[in-house]
């Protein structure tokens, strides 16, 4: 879930036989390339080598054009994080609570451990440099926390939890552990992280550890309506 | 307990009677006067302002001497993390398992959670820039869950877990939270946050979620010998 996906022109690459209608248009196919450069430009070098000229060169999209429409460095970030957010992903739905946070760990586990760079990592380092890039990151997180809702909500459903469940506080648990120990202390990558995250969060939540506090919020009571932002639960 | 601290010169502060021994000698106030300058230039100009140069001028210590120890930033930031770990900090004994978490993350949102800055921001963020900071803020929280050890063997002597925890993935569950919502997440600050971690942490603990693995780490075991860089429990 903590895995912004580059950004590419899906316009040329999935409907071969109706290019001609231009699905987006020229308009998203630009900033299709001007964030696809973004995300390898951060790659490469780091927020340092990250410039609008050096950002239209690689697009081969004219510099005037960049800073038409984006203006500067943060403003390409913040729209990359914006980008990714605009998708269809959804939380797994593996039939437990357990088998759930495991398998959205795990996707945070390979966003993060690893040796070599990647967009996500990249765009955390970039957010301590811009303000917009940390405004864009902490929308995109909040935006999977609430996707992630639903998680919680089936727990509820399967009468897997004693109680109402904080699912922010919850989600937040069950993912912090392994941002704290692969982000900000380094720790060397352990493969039993994502689960034993999970397990230990998935304990604490039948412990009724995540009971919110009063007044309970609207999400966290298991009778809530769906999250309209997940609309694929 | 994330909050390296200022360095200072306290062979002035604290023994003015005998200011002629000079505890430390020369070369200890040289190195608290330069370890100042890193901190101060860090929370004014973060990164970008901090060079060996305006350190030494900071200092009023002659450039050379500051390059002969230091060599660069990364040096520098690495020495002001090894200074701030030299201390004498232990864990609060509240005298519950709950109650010594949650002044542990009291510690932590009181170093996070503001708008101005602060040194444990600063350094957190320069450690995205200079590996020498990285690996020094490492090897510091390193030392502070360490010594943290000692709050789940006193939880596990005075009977409140059900058996062996792994106690650095305990604390970890605790603290982390803190650092996510704060740090990454850059949510608004709650100010029941600690409190909530923590006692959501105690819960999971009771209801043994945070069970070693096969075979237990050795510090884990409610027996094992006191944490020998623990001095004061």
């Amino acid at each position: 879930m903590g895995t912004p996906k580059q950004a590419s022109d899906d316009s040329s690459h999935h409907e071969p036989a109706t290019r001609q209608r231009r699905p987006g248009g020229r308009s998203a196919r630009v900033r299709a390339r001007v964030l696809e450069a973004v995300g390898e430009l951060l790659l490469e070098a780091g927020y340092d080598g990250l410039t609008v000229d050096a950002v239209a060169e690689r697009a081969g999209v004219h510099r005037t054009t960049v800073y038409r429409r984006w203006r500067d460095v943060g403003t390409l970030l913040a729209d990359v994080l914006d980008a990714a957010s605009d998708d269809n992903w959804s939380p797994p739905d593996t039939g437990s609570l357990e088998g759930d946070l495991t398998a959205l760990n795990q996707e945070v586990y390979e966003a993060l451990a690893h040796g070599g760079p990647h967009l996500t990592t990249a765009l955390i380092a970039a957010a301590f440099r811009s303000p917009e890039a940390a405004e864009a990151l902490s929308a995109f997180w909040e935006d999977r926390y609430a996707r992630c809702a639903a998680v919680v909500a089936r727990a509820a459903d399967r009468g897997e939890l004693p109680g109402p469940a904080d699912s922010r506080a919850l989600l937040v648990a069950a993912t912090a552990p392994l941002y704290h120990e692969l982000l900000l202390l380094r720790a060397v990558p352990d493969p039993t992280l994502p689960h034993r995250a999970a397990t230990a969060t998935a304990a604490a939540a039948r412990a009724d550890a995540f009971r919110p506090a009063t007044p309970p919020r609207p999400q966290a009571t298991p009778d809530a309506a769906p999250d309209p932002a997940c609309p694929r639960p």
